[in-house]
């Protein structure tokens, strides 16, 4: 194998593929970057066996070829060499040698026949999305994963397609984000993907109308980006019926400005920290919101300006739970449904429909 | 108690002092800040005994006080405040309320009289110095001060004014940082400075010509900015005559650039990193210099361009203790000067005559 590219490309190519390298793997191969040159492209793919990534660049090939490299080592020699062109050429003994100009490095590879092969997918396009708005929907649920492995199903986001719609959803015991988007399409689809995966994909996406490919088999989602392409396993079982646990119904409605809830809340809960589980009070009252917190540490009281429809009411929560939520949100006007002291609070922004985020009260003993 | 203050003001008084507070002391008031509303004016200070940082702030003084506060807690609820004006009351039973717009905090203050006084200093100005200097001259020394306390003078940078200059000296076993300025004063002085203190005093000092004013006792230094007082205790012990370390002469002279020679080091270091305690090889020639490490991992040669005086030479080093000095340096051209393989290499500024490091090779065992 011989082959020259340009030092900012190997650098990115690099840094995705590097991203599916989980560092210490009990198979020593998956430590490595799989590199192909052919055809004057080469092809690099890192792979932990749940998330594959595979990227090409354009690179001029001397002589085609395969090999494994340690990834850590190899991207920090690459990102170091000065910015100009890089040639990569293999020897014998299962050693290639980096030049790029008066830098030279010799290094073992491994065996390109002992890479994994990347799961087959059926290329047929079944939706696509703008890489943009998947990126912010993967960042609007992924916090609420769960992150203990008692119920694996809920370490995963829900990829949802029905009704013209894609829904993202994800849960744990404690609160629930649902995010939304239509999507012209008719089919149906309901999968469940790692969600450490899921957050890794979300760094490879941009901040723009650029499209993503999606494809499904049974066991893998495809996530296509045309240079780039990520595969990762899905996880098995059925994920929650989570429309029977979202409230259809509420008896209070609180319309309330996000920065201001967020800061009262936050400051709050410097209170709240010793002891007692994150614990602050809300009195939701005719026009304004109390929100109180004692621990050993001290007390605090805090209030913002809210409109309320309903009855005043009273309720405790973590609130760590709804700084999460108020944190990932991007409106400026948002709604809190309320039932009951005892039921799940729902908070939506005021005036986009795309999200929904539910989080269940601390009971309080009377 | 009682007195109202700007936010920003307090915040940045808090910044200033916490730096000598250190968290979790033998000594609970010590993990407070100790404030003192009167005349019109705030006096905080954070003490760890052998670090003590006090800062006076403008105050609408509504009735004189003093307490000591958890300094943790204290910063992170003022900062999270809202950017309005802040009061802050005394109650009985040691408590304080801070409030600000719609905020209000209750918390347990200490007891004023128990924190320990400061270190009395008298205040003859002994030298001034301009900040900006001073923080550069203590970021080019503190990376050399030893990291272990087998000899625990070792862990302080000397100051020493002699002859007009002031000189900042660090050492430990294997490099010695010397930064040098002018001083015009006859004063002689000689005192040692933990080296952590002086770390977190550079913190303070601002990148710019504002002077500081410096002044010795037995047994502390007293660094007045103003607003703004450090006082250091000084190591007790002698310091080494580093002096009689430096080499006066030299067989070779190197003149290179140095991000272009700190580079190549930096790559070869990624090749030393295993087994063989960063040892890198330089073949100094006539005009270029050869670096080259080889391990496990494999192996790498570089190659810079210099201008040497003197004749060839090979000698080889642990490339973190040239990247450190290489790093701190500013001047684009630098000269090593080399006397044998087994002699120090002294690296100076090559215009600039204000800084001299000294890097001791690994002896190869041939």
């Amino acid at each position: 194998m011989k082959f020259i590219c340009e030092k900012n490309k190997l650098v990115e190519a690099i840094s995705i593929v590097q991203k599916a390298v989980t560092g210490k793997s009990p198979m020593q191969i998956l430590e490595g970057i799989y590199i192909e040159a052919f055809d004057n492209t080469l092809t690099l793919i890192g792979s932990d066996i749940d998330l594959s990534i595979e990227t090409k660049i354009e690179a001029e090939i001397l002589e085609p070829g395969k090999i494994v490299i340690d990834a850590k080592l190899f991207g920090e020699i690459i990102r170091k060499l000065p910015n100009y062109d890089i040639e990569i050429e293999t020897f014998e003994n299962n050693s290639i040698k980096i030049s790029c100009q008066k830098s030279v490095f010799t290094l073992m590879h491994m065996n390109a026949d002992d890479f994994p092969n990347l799961p087959t997918v059926d290329e047929n396009i079944i939706f696509t999305v703008p890489q943009g708005i998947l990126k912010n929907m993967i960042k609007g649920t992924s916090f609420a994963i769960a992150q203990d492995e008692t119920r694996p199903i809920l370490t995963g986001i829900l990829f949802e397609i029905k009704d013209k719609v894609l829904n993202l959803v994800a849960l744990d015991g404690y609160r629930l984000a649902l995010r939304n988007e239509f999507l012209d399409t008719e089919k149906t689809i309901s999968a469940v993907i790692p969600g450490k995966t899921l957050n890794e994909v979300s760094k490879i996406l941009e901040e723009n109308e650029e499209t993503v490919n999606i494809n499904f088999t049974t066991n893998h989602i495809l996530f296509n980006l045309g240079d780039t392409k990520v595969i990762s396993r899905l996880l098995e079982g059925e994920f929650i019926k989570y429309n029977s646990i979202i409230p259809q119904e509420h008896n209070l409605e609180v319309t309330v400005n996000k920065q201001e809830l967020l800061n009262c809340i936050d400051r709050a809960s410097l209170m709240a920290k010793e002891g007692n589980s994150n614990l602050i009070k809300l009195d939701i009252q005719e026009d304004v919101m109390v929100i109180t917190s004692n621990s050993q540490l001290g007390k605090v009281r805090e209030e913002v300006n809210i409109k309320l429809q309903g009855e005043p009411l009273q309720i405790a929560f973590n609130s760590k739970y709804l700084i999460d939520v108020l944190k990932i949100m991007d409106n400026e006007e948002i709604l809190m449904e309320f039932s009951s002291s005892v039921s799940p609070c729902v908070v939506k922004n005021k005036d986009l429909s795309n999200c929904k985020y539910l989080v269940l009260p601390v009971r309080l003993v009377k």
